[in-house]
């Protein structure tokens, strides 16, 4: 296909699906279920040609000698296909965000205002690798009363249009256009350029995938983006820390799920707590196999301990290493964060009540924590339901984004023939 | 300066003020409180500073030929100096949005999970002409704890760097770093363009002016924007209105004062009520100086009304001009607002319970008023006290943003030493 029309396909699906979600933002919650639940029954019917279709991409994987990792993550298997299907029928039995109504109240001039929670409209969605992303975000776009539009990896393409055309069976056997899904059917990443250009016809885009990715989308698009480029977590053991509660958290939050974004990348610990801790802690991660990398002070307390360097301040390791560095003060530890988090998660160790209350109000991340594993920051955990992301920009959300995040809040007037003085 | 010096000299400014702006976010309301009063004394006090340096730009204004609309909105005069003071007296008595903890909860985990509200961080403000903006922007985001770089029309710029000066007086005076304010010092635009770029220092931009340089600022900037391209608001007299509560609702809407957003630009009109209507509300508007522009079925109804040609639909006239059509239905009604509506502000004049709640529900703009004029879309008739804008795009804020929306959330945890299992 050439630029143009590829441009002039994926501005006629936004379109369409513009056109379709404003029936979805006035549906009923009943019907909105019925389809989730019906998707959820046709993706364990179909299961053989989704399996067959995803068979496509594996062995053009394979062909492009993808990394067994990538082609872990590209498989359908019946595993992924039933987690999908549970997925599906746990957002239908989440409560509908669309149509609460807060904050009435009667104003001077006799009128009543209030606020109206409605679906953003048509979300955007660019996403990775995994195909299962198609039905985990396409359900809560869906369940908010939102169109969507997915653009997945190249490398997943015929899943992808598979999952949709089961998706599709679904909103249509509820009865509902099933326009207000769209997948873009081409790898061709013109089309992304295009879809990230229009914003009449999409209201907020979303990227799940890289660094490189995401930064791609924010400088392209002219959509708000909601997004985050990385998970760069860490913990302040204070110098009135519970030593053992501390080495349980850290040992969590670093080695629990090493390869995910609330995981903890960098422990600081302060210098009057220091000679105690950092041999426990070490001797416990050493155990289960972390590499420490440590400053000079860490090294000089523990010393099998790697030296940092200056790139492993801030670094986002995905795996079994951890950044250590003793501090002066909580001062220190605060500017530290600044400078090297990545406004995802924090946690203080401390049982200092003056110091958990300054640590809370002034370290700036999507999620601020007390006595407690960084593992925690995510949608479920945090009682969201479920979620579509983590956002680390403060526009819209802060934090994991669920339900109610996929919608916003208009204003209401009730009035009585009210007119302005 | 160079293209080159601008963008250091501008880099430089952003870099000062979210350094500034992290002491600012722990302030107490106290502080921030004294600073705005202070300031309010100190215009008062420095009027002819001031209005020496207004001069300037009204001298070189003259002399550019500008419109006597435009010189007026660039003069400080007495009146326009003490309003500053009072609006800023006016924030200073606002409730203080930082600090504010929701929806704290205990999860299955044992933690804690709840809300905290917090400044967005750094305001990027770009604005035309008045230059009482300067003050009332920049009072607004620093109570609400965020640092702000302001940028505002060529033809102000001494009075806004002179509002600048007062103001860092003010915060001085309080014991406030005042580089929690910086005015960009020049008009040349590659300014403008430079500072769009700042992704790691502003957090949010928000231009009021005309059309072209919302477009321009949401076209460059790869910083989330909140924005209102312009107000197109409707109202539609359904069939069942009280003919006497909508001329009044008509008349306010659109003559109390034509050049705002929120003021009336398209009347519709059910066609069971046209007839009895029309004639009516054309005697009260035409008397009212209003030249009315209709469908071909409103001007066989009011035969001296103008025919409407197809640019009418959707016009910002900002003027005493309105749109008139007779619509079939409620469902016209509603594809004319979502076809040539811009999201702004809608109303309905009805006597009908379910019609009024349909309206309500699926109408997309950030106001939807029953029986209510326009107009009263704004921060202070809405009860939040003064506002920065008005937002026509969905995320974060929808409709008048006041101090909250200059804000977010993030969340928070309280734990024992809860690990993820």
């Amino acid at each position: 296909m050439s630029k143009q029309d590829i441009g002039q396909m994926v501005t006629e699906m936004a379109i369409r699906v513009k056109e379709a979600s404003r029936a979805l933002a006035a549906l009923s919650t009943a019907v909105k279920n019925r389809a989730l639940i019906r998707t959820a029954q046709l993706l364990q019917e179909e299961r053989s040609f989704i399996t067959a279709e995803n068979e496509k991409d594996l062995a053009a994987g394979r062909e492009k000698n993808l990394s067994p990792a990538m082609l872990d993550r590209l498989e359908l298997s019946d595993k992924v296909i039933d987690s999908m299907a549970t997925g599906l029928r746990e957002v239908a039995a989440l409560p509908d965000p669309v149509g609460e109504v807060t904050d009435m109240k009667r104003r001077p001039s006799g009128i009543t205002v209030g606020r109206m929670r409605i679906p953003l409209g048509v979300v955007g969605m660019i996403y990775e690798s995994r195909p299962n992303v198609t039905i985990d975000a396409a359900a809560l776009c869906l369940k908010a009363g939102n169109g969507v539009m997915l653009r997945g990896g190249s490398e997943a393409i015929h899943s992808n249009l598979a999952l949709a055309q089961v998706l599709k069976r679904g909103l249509e056997d509820a009865g509902i256009d099933s326009e207000v899904v769209q997948v873009i059917p081409t790898v061709d990443r013109e089309a992304v350029t295009c879809m990230l250009d229009l914003e009449d016809y999409l209201d907020v885009v979303i990227p799940r995938g890289g660094e490189g990715l995401i930064r791609f989308v924010t400088k392209t698009s002219r959509i708000p983006v909601l997004k985050h480029y990385k998970g760069v977590c860490n913990a302040f053991v204070d110098r009135d820390a519970d030593i053992d509660m501390a080495v349980e958290i850290i040992d969590n939050a670093k080695t629990q799920r090493p390869g995910v974004c609330n995981a903890l990348e960098g422990l600081l610990v302060h210098r009057d707590i220091a000679a105690a801790f950092l041999p426990v802690v070490a001797r416990r991660l050493t155990e289960k196999g972390v590499e420490l990398r440590g400053c000079p002070r860490s090294c000089s307390l523990v010393p099998d301990m790697t030296p940092a360097d200056e790139s492993d301040w801030g670094k986002e390791f995905l795996d079994l290493i951890l950044a250590v560095r003793v501090v002066d003060s909580m001062d220190e530890a605060i500017a530290y964060i600044d400078r090297y988090g990545s406004n995802h998660s924090e946690t203080i160790i401390t049982n200092s009540y003056p110091r958990s209350q300054r640590f809370l109000r002034e370290v700036d991340a999507s999620a601020v924590m007390i006595n407690a594993s960084t593992r925690f920051n995510d949608g479920g955990q945090f009682g969201l339901g479920a979620e579509i992301g983590i956002s680390t920009t403060k526009l819209h959300a802060y934090g994991p984004m669920g339900l109610e995040e996929l919608t916003t809040r208009k204003f209401i007037v009730y009035g009585n023939g009210e007119v302005r003085a």
